[in-house]
C-alpha cells in the first residue's frame, strides 16, 4: 500500500484501478447492480471532456439535439444485424403508470433507430443534406461483467447521427469526427491514440465500416476510446431516410453515427496513472492548481493568508481553475498525498518563509518527489505556472507515447512470437482479415485485432494466422 | 391562420402553442406515447437555460454528480407519502438483459431515494455539512394527458440535493435556490414569477414545504415553472442520512430538493410569445441576431456580402449570438416571416441601397412592423445593437409584468367575486389553507390554490371558501 492506501500497479493493476476511481472521488458503485455513481469530482472532470469535445463537434458544424429515452420493441427489429447485436443487452419496460405496456420499450442502448426514425420526418430534399446531429445522453446496455467507468450498465455519453446525399460524403464525415476524436484525445486528455479501422468480426452491429481510437493502457491492454462509423445505407433503407435528389429522383440517405463515452475516464485514469494516483492533464483536469497555505499558529496564518488569497485571485484572473485547501485539522503532508492522489497537476505550497522571501514552492504532479519542486519568485508566479501546466501536458502525452511504442512489437509471419508478444504488449502484423484467422487467434490467445491502422506503409506479407498475403497490418492486444 | 400558418391565440390558444413549439422547430412528438424529440433550436435554448442555471448553482456553492437512472423499486417504498405520490406515474423495468429481474427496477421519475442512499454513505461528520449537489438528468412520469414541453412522459431536468445540520439551514437553503429560480426567471427568461409557498394539499410527496415560482401565461393560466422543497429530515431518516454533531452525538440530516425542467421552455413560448411566433429574450435567445442580406442579382450581391460578413465578424467579436441567413431561392419576405416565428430578437437587413447609404436596418421583433425597424448609421451599429437587446430584454419583461397585474384581482369575502375573476384571471384572496376549503374551491371551480406568495402584507381576512379567519393570502387559477 502506498501512503494514499493505493494497492500499487504491479501488485494487482485491476484493484489499483478501483482503489483510484473510489479513493479520488471520481465514482462509485450504485445499489443498482452495474451502475455507478459519478461524484462530483469524477463529474468535474466529464465536464471539461464534454466542453471541449462539445466545441469541437459545433466547430465542424453539428447541432445539439435529444432524442427520447425508449424506444418500441419493433424499431430495433428494423435492422437485422443491429437488433442481433443488441438483443442480449437490453433493458426492457414492460410495465407503465401501472398498466402492462401493448409494445414494450426499450431503454436506448444507442439511438440509431429512433434518430433513423426522425431523419426521415425531417430529411426531404438534398438541400436538407447533409443533417449533422449530436446527442449527450445516458444509455443502458444489460452488461453482466461492469467496471466503473470501464464497463457499466448505465454510462453517459455523446452520439453524433449524420446524414448525406452520397456514401463518400458520409465517409468523409465518419473520418472527420474519427479526426476529431483522436485531436480531443491526444490534445486534451494526452492519450496518444492510434486512429484505424475495425475488422469485420469487431465492427458495430448494422454498420458499413467501423473506425476507432485505441489507446494503449498502463498494464499493455488496449482500450477502444471512441468510435465512428459509416453506416452505409442499412439504417437509411430500414428507416426509409430518403431524399429528392437534384435531379428530382428518391434516393436512400447515407447515414454515420460516432460515439464517445464516460469509459474515456477509465482511459485516462490507467494511461497516466501512478502508484500515487491519478496524473490529470492539465487541460481537463478539474482543478489545475491547488494551493495549500501552510501555518503553525494565527501569527504564521496571518502572514500566509493574504499571499493565498492574492494568489488565488491572480490565478483565477489567468483563467485557471484554482482550489484553495484551506481545510483545518490536517497536515500538510496529509493534504499533499491528497492531492497528488486526485491528480492536481500543480501544487502551490505557501509558508511563512516563503512570505518573508518573496517566494512561493510550486510541485508538479508528474515529476515525483523534490525534483518536481521549485522555490519560485512572486512575481511573475501566474506566467510560470501557466507555462508549467503546458509542459506538464506535454510530458504526459510523451510518456505515454514513449510507453505506448516501446510496447509495441513487429511481427512477421512468426506465430509463436506473435503468442509471446500479446501475453505482454500490442502486435503489429500482417492480418488478411478473414473470420476464421480472427477466430484462431482469438481462441488460441485470447486477444482480437484492435484496427487495421489507418497510417501503415505500402506492401504486403503474410497474415500472421493463415499465411496467405494479407495488404494490410494490424493490431492485436489484450482489451478492456 | 398568420402569414406564418400559426392559428391566432384568440382562437384556439392550445392550438397556438402547438403551432409554433412544431413551426418554429423547438420540438416534435415521437413515436413512442408522450415523448417528445427535441430539436435542435429547441435544445440550444434549453443549453442556454441550462448554462445560465449551471452558472448560479456553482456561485452558491453546488458541485454536480450524476447519480443511476435505475432506483431499485424497495427504495421508494422506503417514504411513505412520496411512493404514494409517484406510485401511478412510475415506468418499471422488469426484463434486463434477456431475463426477469428479481427486484423490478423503476425508471427514476425524481431521485430523492436514490440519492438518500448515496448520501448516508458520503455523511459521517457535522464536517461533511452543508452538502450541496445538483444533477442534470433526464426523468420519466408515466403521464396520461401530454403536451409538448408543459407536460411530457421524459423530460430533461436539473434536480438540487443538499443536506443541512439544521432545519433552519435547510430552510435558508431552500429558500435561496428559490430565490435563484425567481432570479434566473425573471432576468434571464423575463417572466415576472411570483415567489411561494404550496399549500399542504399542493406540496411535494414527502416534503415539509413546498415553494414554487408561478407564471402567467398569455391565457392568464398559471404555470409551476420550477419549485424547491424543505424535506424536513423525511427522507433521511428513511434513508438513514446522520452525522456525529459537534457534541459527538448522532443526528439525522435535514435536507432539501429544487427542481427546473424543460417546462420552463413552455413558460418561455406563452408568456412572450405571439400571433406571429415566438419572441425570445435576448438573453437566453439561441440566435440574438439574424442577418439577412438581400439582393437580386449577383452584382448587388457582391457588394452586399462583404458587408454582412464585416458585420457577422464585429457582431461575433462583441460576443453576440448570430446567425446570417444565406438561404438562396427565398423572398426577404419570408425569411422575415420565418425568424419573427422563432422569435429571434433583433434583424438586421442589409441590401444595396444601404450598402450606398452607409446604413443597415435593423427591425426589434417585440414592437411590430414599421414602428420597429430603422435605418441605422453602420458605424457604432454594433453598439447599437448591444444596446437594443437589452431594451428588448426589458421590455419582455415589462409587457410580461404589466400582462400579469392586469389580470390579478384581488377579492376579500366575496365568493361569488372570486368564482368570476378565475375563469379569466388570477384571484388573490385570504385563505385558511385547509384540505376542506382547497377541494370545495377546486370542485366547484377547477383550480387550485398557486401559492401563498412570500411577500404580503400583514394582517387577516375572512377564508374565501369558509370565512373563518385568514392569515394569509393565496393566489389561485387555472393551471397547466
Amino acid at each position: 500500500m502506498s501512503s494514499q492506501g493505493i494497492t500499487p500497479r504491479h501488485e494487482d493493476y485491476s484493484k489499483w484501478y478501483t482503489d483510484i476511481v473510489q479513493r479520488a472521488d471520481l465514482a462509485d458503485y450504485a445499489p443498482v447492480r452495474g451502475c455507478m455513481i459519478i461524484k462530483p469530482y469524477g463529474y468535474a472532470l466529464w465536464e471539461n471532456i464534454r466542453d471541449q469535445l462539445d466545441r469541437r463537434f459545433k466547430d465542424t458544424g453539428h447541432q445539439n439535439a435529444y432524442f427520447p429515452l425508449f424506444i418500441p420493441e419493433s424499431f430495433l427489429r428494423k435492422e437485422a444485424e443491429h437488433v442481433e447485436g443488441f438483443s442480449p443487452e437490453l433493458a426492457v419496460v414492460t410495465i407503465g403508470g401501472g398498466e402492462e405496456l401493448t409494445e414494450r420499450l426499450i431503454v436506448r442502448p444507442t439511438s440509431e433507430t429512433i434518430i433513423g426514425y426522425s431523419f426521415a420526418n425531417w430529411i426531404h430534399s438534398y438541400r436538407d443534406l447533409p443533417l449533422l446531429i449530436n446527442q449527450w445522453a445516458n444509455v443502458v446496455r444489460w452488461e453482466l461483467r461492469t467496471r466503473l467507468f470501464l464497463r457499466t450498465m448505465e454510462f453517459l455519453w455523446q452520439e453524433g447521427h449524420t446524414a448525406h446525399a452520397t456514401h463518400d460524403d458520409a465517409q468523409e464525415e465518419t473520418m472527420r469526427m474519427l479526426g476529431v476524436y483522436a485531436d480531443f484525445a491526444i490534445n486534451e486528455a494526452a492519450i496518444p491514440v492510434i486512429q484505424g479501422r475495425k475488422s469485420n468480426q469487431e465492427k458495430f452491429a448494422g454498420a458499413l465500416r467501423s473506425y476507432t481510437i485505441e489507446a494503449m493502457m498502463g498494464d499493455k491492454k488496449a482500450l477502444q476510446s471512441g468510435t465512428s462509423h459509416n453506416l452505409g445505407q442499412n439504417f437509411a433503407r430500414a428507416f426509409e431516410v430518403k431524399f429528392t435528389d437534384e435531379n428530382n429522383e428518391l434516393q436512400f440517405c447515407w447515414t454515420t453515427s460516432w460515439g464517445l463515452s464516460t469509459r474515456i475516464i477509465g482511459a485516462i485514469i490507467m494511461v497516466h496513472g501512478d502508484d500515487q494516483g491519478l496524473r490529470l492533464p492539465p487541460r481537463i483536469a478539474p482543478i489545475q492548481v491547488v494551493l495549500v497555505p501552510i501555518f503553525k499558529n494565527d501569527d504564521e496564518k496571518a502572514k500566509v493568508m493574504p499571499v493565498v488569497d492574492a494568489l488565488r485571485q491572480e490565478l483565477k484572473a489567468a483563467g485557471l481553475r484554482i482550489h484553495v485547501d484551506a481545510r483545518d485539522g490536517l497536515t500538510p503532508g496529509f493534504k499533499f498525498n491528497d492531492w497528488e492522489m486526485r491528480g492536481v497537476p500543480v501544487r502551490v505550497e505557501v509558508g511563512p518563509k516563503d512570505v518573508q522571501n518573496n517566494t512561493v514552492a510550486v510541485a508538479r504532479r508528474d515529476v515525483p518527489g523534490k525534483a518536481g519542486k521549485q522555490f519560485v519568485s512572486r512575481e511573475g508566479v501566474v506566467h510560470r505556472i501557466a507555462d508549467l501546466l503546458a509542459e506538464i501536458q506535454a510530458n504526459l502525452l510523451q510518456q505515454a507515447t514513449e510507453f505506448r511504442d516501446a510496447n509495441i512489437h513487429e511481427v512477421t509471419g512468426d506465430y509463436p512470437k506473435f503468442q509471446q508478444i500479446v501475453e505482454d504488449g500490442w502486435a503489429y502484423t500482417w492480418f488478411c482479415g478473414s473470420a476464421e484467422c480472427e477466430a484462431k487467434i482469438k481462441e488460441e490467445n485470447q486477444v482480437v485485432s484492435r484496427c487495421f491502422p489507418l497510417d501503415q506503409p505500402p506492401g504486403e506479407g503474410p497474415c500472421i494466422a493463415c499465411g496467405t498475403t494479407a495488404t494490410e497490418r494490424a493490431y492485436f492486444a489484450k482489451a478492456y
